[in-house]
């Protein structure tokens, strides 16, 4: 199922990058301090507030939504389908609204693993992961003033905690491997190399990485809840407040972001083949052609 | 995930606009009187009363036969998840196919912040309002003729009421919200700067607008039902003519107008920066290459 | 949500059509017996029977299996929902697969439609109608097969009836509205003007056409099943061949083809404006701007 | 809705094939040693193994969480439609992201399809069909030391099986039909033809193919659980290693080869009519305007 060539849109972004159809761009700087006094990092962080605290009001809202009305009537709620489809559409839409503004990354582990594949500097790294905490704290209080303290508590919060039966290896390891597929997403969805080949393929993009949180969600719901968001389970912590969900907090910040910096090594190293450089350019001309 | 620049799209817009490769479209008149002359108004107001039509009929249709299955056999029908989508998908169909005639609102709240950021006449926006109210109003009747009076009324008309247990204020802020995430969408996917850079994406508009409506209604139908769109809500409150729908009715057009005014807000002044163009005209040339 | 003009499209398809910037092929002939000699027509042709098969094995194995895990289980089933996806899901991927061969019609209302609008021949919507018909029956055959006679008959066949308490006036309302729905999606999607101005929309044709037919199968399913394919319709009775399947049989064949020709009215008529032609040439240097 | 030709796009791609605006590539050599000697294929098998990894492990994982969920409270899983889901939707996202380093198959059915239609070498050909298996066994291993041994075994695996009252003919036939739907879309949507006439075709192209697992999933998992995937069924058999698994375990193997190579010779043979080259070159003149 390999794209052919697309060579009107390789054609428009030039042929003569030494050979290659498309540009890596230079890793960015840990520190550019001229950032800050330009207006285009404070409305990206903007920009990465409002988009966490709408996904995390959507979600919890629904996960709240779904047990109260569950908690009434036999499976009359949206049920953990529409939960899952709530967390991935809902991350589908505002990546679309807000790739244009900030890169959407609406999620720490998301920045955490592009900050370390030098795509963006540490000072934006810190004030969109920051920005994503403080909006998803937001997100959370809006929910919970919606439903209001007492309908919210008694729900859970929609907090994620370990599900009876299972361990902290078994939670951090489904968190690992769904953050994942979701940072595998994101890498690939956003290669410069995809993109040169198949200049459209970025209109698809924000689908798939929307898909990719909703089918996490559906395998691991039953385990830890699905967190593989730092931001939104922090968000949901602090508004929630429970014994239990800040105990086994670490879970959802270790794992999130150990599995995001797997699959940018797997990515970026593996597959790119980047740390191979001196081995694969010399048979780059070969391989030109594939 | 920042979308890199097509040339070859941006370069078929031309990149002679001041060194900007998009043109914003100038203010719309408030009144044009010369637009009453022409054929394409009344068009795309019959298209805008044809689509609301459809999507009141579709969406009440599924709420009315789900809470008619629901009531024979425990979880038979669509569900709120089914609900959700229909609401939703007939949103993105209706969009696809009338955007082009009329910008597929179908929507007064979308048109109203469209008119508050000078995007169409004052002229036009009152065209399709009414159209949308009458349409809407149109495609609940035929729900409930289709399903007879007795079993509309019973299950409820899908006219949006406060759930019990939820204040007039909750359900404002749900709505206020809801809207606001619908609207900020609009905006997002329409935007001229995206267009250009990116000239794709319209491709895609749709479907994120449409996902926007399903989520929304996966996380606030256990509150207000969902309305975020006046026309939908006074269609049903019109076809259902129940007390406590009529004495909430404001909740759904004051909530949905002023989530749509916040957005555009949002969207023009903060993320586009509109209001501050002389601070940010300065720095452009150092922007530009972001 | 108006798409902007993609120059680098619709230059690429010439601006010579008397300042359009589209070309409506003329009207299709009723006969042309020169197609008969084509291998086109028969290949075609084919490709209607087998993705009518496909279909209709598809959407009637799922409805099958839903009754039979019900029965077992409660709400165990793919439920409505499923049943939905079910059918709108396999039309967008078989439109997707067989628009390039046959244009992807796969329902004989789509044919009729078409055929009104003078967008294929007669000789070739014969064909065209005669191989899904055959093609569904088949399909329904496989999947009363692959279930056993018995299972398939306690379970219904997926047939269409009147579901108890709706009149044949409701369903055959439900089934005009609903085909007309479909027709509309249909004739949005393939319009030459649309392709013009935005030449990448087709990418997505096929996508809000299944959504449609999913929405309408929302809607009402609760009412008589949802026809709106009278192959469909066919290949189910033939399998199932029940007194009231063949007794109301007629709803779906009047319904269907009744509201895909509203449509096509709507669509070319109104929208389009092909009957007023002389009307609309004149103002037409006007509207180009638009 | 046979979508008009892009002369941008064609025209970029060169329009001198002997008329013919695309080109299909030479059958693949059934053995090139050559191929050993380049990363690349090892890139791929190494794509292979993890998307099937993470494929099977989603999956399966969905599988087990809805099957204890719902042992504990009534619906209260992601219930079949969740678990077709899972599914698909994995497939979707998997072949998106994988696509561009080995093709994307995740799948022995569709390598198999492949090879028979000389698309790739015989050598690439089983260096990803022992990949896929390999991956497959260890993504249902994690699922299962994630959900640990007692539940995984409980709660089925995820194997594939016949359900009670279906015989392995009905079941054979079902894994058959369904592979055929899903190999038939595979080369539909990457089939040289359509990309030349419509070159960003392929940008959609994971999203039908993830449709077509769906929709076979939401029609069969009441019969076998849906296998269409030989890797799938390989590993969740070993990982659950069952008696009623292993000795039905051939079904999953034959039916999806045997609908594969159905499908390979439906699309290549009857409607590209490669066999009948010599009798379709001669009308070829006449069928380009087509």
């Amino acid at each position: 199922m390999a794209p052919s060539v697309c060579t009107a849109c390789s054609n428009g972004n030039g042929n003569d990058n030494n050979g290659k159809d498309y540009l890596d761009p230079p890793p960015a700087l840990l520190l550019d301090t001229a950032e800050l006094t330009k207006w285009s990092l404070y409305r990206a962080a903007i920009a990465e507030f409002t988009a966490t605290l709408l996904f995390v009001y959507i979600a919890i809202a629904t996960v709240i939504g779904h047990n109260h009305q569950s908690s009434t009537a036999c499976s009359s709620g949206a049920g953990i389908l529409g939960i899952a489809w709530s967390f991935g559409g809902t991350i589908f839409v505002l990546v679309y609204s807000t790739a244009g503004i900030s890169g959407g990354h609406i999620n720490p582990a998301v920045t955490f693993a592009l900050l370390l594949a030098r795509k963006l500097t540490l000072l934006r790294a810190v004030f969109y992961i920051v920005s994503q905490c403080v909006g998803a704290i937001f997100g959370a209080a809006i929910a919970r003033s919606v439903h209001g303290r007492a309908r919210y508590l008694l729900h859970g919060g929609g907090a994620n905690e370990l599900a009876p039966g299972f361990s902290a290896a078994a939670g951090l390891g489904a968190e690992v491997v769904g953050t994942f597929v979701l940072v595998y997403i994101v890498f690939s969805a956003t290669d410069p190399k995809r993109k040169a080949r198949d200049c459209h393929v970025p209109v698809l993009a924000p689908l798939p990485i929307g898909f990719a949180v909703f089918m996490v969600h559906l395998a691991t719901i039953p385990i830890t809840g699905t967190g593989i968001n730092p931001a939104r389970s922090l968000g949901a912590a602090v508004a929630y407040n429970g014994d239990k969900a800040w105990s086994e907090h670490w879970i959802f910040w270790v794992g999130p972001l150990l599995g995001a910096a797997l699959a940018m090594v797997y990515h970026e190293f593996v597959l790119r083949g980047k740390a191979m450089a001196s081995f694969r350019r010399s048979n780059y001309t070969a391989a030109a052609a594939y």
